[in-house]
């Protein structure tokens, strides 16, 4: 390595670090005051920074949230790599994929409640649907992916053209689920989870069936219809 | 009628008017200024009523909505009732009560985006599923098992006791996508019906079918979980 390139480097550390203090403090704070009552000014306060610093890293508490999604996407993946290895159905994997996500957002809990009655709003750009949210959300479908393509569940092809989409929206579903859930240790939403991928990998099956082609390409149909209607919302903004 | 009967009748009237009276200025209020922004003290002003006068007909800002809700659900009723008359089959039936449903509630759709904000949390008491909306929600519920009552569709008893609660949760998922429809006339909403309720009337069909017994049965267990939880949060507030 040249001296200019490690003078790169350990700008680039600096940096990051610099990154990771705003988002800190940013989350801690959004937790306690919620998202709408925390400025940006109140945020490089708390960091020690100036305004102008924090603005160069984030230039608006969206890029904080957007930067939270894809830190949790990251933290996800690395957990989900190593332990789908393991597992060869597509039941074991997509279980598996669940409960890490789970474990990976848990500490964010109270954080997320106070974060919803943003994000919630289809109009958001924190909604997960949202344009805004398109990369993390497109990492986050491509995993999906990697749970389907890795196990030995025979899919026809046009469900298979869609299902880590519809894996994607269901575990959005579990996730709002954890947001309300006030059980001890978030024990509903593990039962929910067991329940659903066990239901799931059955419907998954069932509509495998040859005999279910005309009923799968009608219901394929109609999440392309909604898929539209989302996107034409997001285009309409 | 005697002399007290007939004076009665008349102070209930003029109760009446003077409520419907609220009930619409302050529809137009919250349409105009959004939910949170107005208070009864404006909506009376507005009104020429005196601040008691209105919290005597309605003690809070909830109120007004759950009588708004209650109101929707009696003119959906009226035009339901006798248009189910002429459908005997199940997917005419659903489709008729749909689509009317969509025509009462078209006239308030700007409203309904405004309440949608307030009315989507959760925890609020606005929320369908919330206990303050039980009455209304309950009614609603009976329309459905109507529609079903009505048809000629064999549905063994253990799908037969949750499909108007199932009908009526698929019913408030085409609001919220009405709610964000900004087509001309509602177009893709009644597009939307039309896919869906073909589609469900072909999946009530199948899950009937003796073959789909255990699967059947594990679905009706996760639809008692989800309503379990939704009740027990609520019972925490």
């Amino acid at each position: 390595m040249s001296a200019m390139q490690k003078k790169n480097s350990a700008k680039t550390q600096k940096g990051d670090q610099t990154k990771a203090l705003i988002l800190e403090t940013a989350l801690a704070m959004f937790q306690e005051r919620g998202y709408e009552q925390t400025t940006m000014r109140a945020i490089a306060e708390k960091a020690n920074l100036s305004l102008g610093n924090a603005y160069y890293y984030f230039p608006s508490k969206d890029h904080l949230i957007q930067a939270f999604y894809h830190r949790t996407h990251e933290q996800h993946l690395a957990a989900s790599l190593p332990a789908l290895e393991k597992e060869r159905t597509l039941k074991a994997r997509l279980l598996t994929v669940m409960r890490l996500k789970i474990e990976t957002i848990n500490p964010y809990h109270k954080f997320a409640a106070a974060l919803f009655k943003t994000a919630a709003n289809p109009t958001s750009p924190l909604n997960p649907f949202s344009d805004d949210s398109d990369p993390v959300r497109q990492e986050s479908i491509q995993l999906f992916a990697q749970v389907i393509e890795g196990s030995k569940s025979h899919i026809p092809k046009d469900l298979l053209a869609e299902l880590p989409y519809l894996l994607w929206v269901y575990h959005m579903g579990i996730i709002l689920f954890w947001i309300h859930d006030s059980s001890q240790q978030h024990r509903r939403t593990y039962r929910l989870v067991n329940h659903t991928v066990d239901l799931l990998d059955k419907l998954i099956t069932l509509a495998s069936n040859p005999l279910m082609r005309p009923l799968r390409k009608q219901a394929l149909r109609l999440v392309d219809e909604l898929r539209d209607a989302a996107q034409d919302s997001n285009d309409d903004r």
